[in-house]
């Protein structure tokens, strides 16, 4: 059985190699050459991640037969971005408790009077 | 060699029955016997699922040694939006590029003078 579109989006980036690939790419084209430089790979490991990529569909090669540049098509991690949008409301809600507990943490401090230091920083 | 972080969780979310435990939990805490209802699946089978969920953070159980609901921690996610956050200009230049297209040919539509059917939508 294929794994679902999603599935294989997350997987392609569920590598650290994919992910700088993808971030050079985002600054523009290159070849495959040009995409192996940073990395101490081989150029068949190089072109197997970018297979992973392709199949993944977050990058597109040109047709010319030697100059194969890659590009990043991008529309995938719109989906990825998508399923996220459903969650986003815990990590906001973890981010607002933390504001609070800072909050109380500061009023706690003003009752008790360690006003002290405060007024050394702000002098 | 450990995956870093953002792979661990891209991993953990490559798979459709993580990603609907999660949405399961979502909606509230809830036991492996209750997550495992909706799934044709074995028992040792969800708990594999679970502990890949907890391993990359997205999720935590009780302490309660009969009794150990799943809660869903969302942190990981945020590091994943975070990432995405990068990659955003892409998907939202399509999206320009589409309306540019559609533009272009509602104006062509214009000049050559398809405002018929048009004119009867407006009627």
């Amino acid at each position: 059985m294929d794994p679902d579109p999603l599935s294989t989006t997350l997987a392609a980036l569920s590598d650290p190699t994919r992910r700088a690939i993808l971030a050079r790419l985002a600054a523009g084209k290159a070849t495959v050459t040009e995409l192996a430089a940073p990395f101490a790979m081989s150029m068949p490991a190089v072109s197997r991640h970018l297979k992973v990529l392709e199949r993944a569909g977050l990058i597109a090669r040109g047709r010319e037969a030697q100059w194969r540049p890659c590009r990043i098509t991008a529309e995938p991690l719109k989906d990825v971005a998508d399923w996220l949008a459903h969650y986003q409301r815990f990590w906001t809600e973890s981010l607002d408790r933390l504001d609070e507990y800072l909050r109380e943490v500061q009023k706690k401090e003003k009752r008790h009077g360690h006003g002290k230091n405060r007024a050394k920083r702000r002098a």
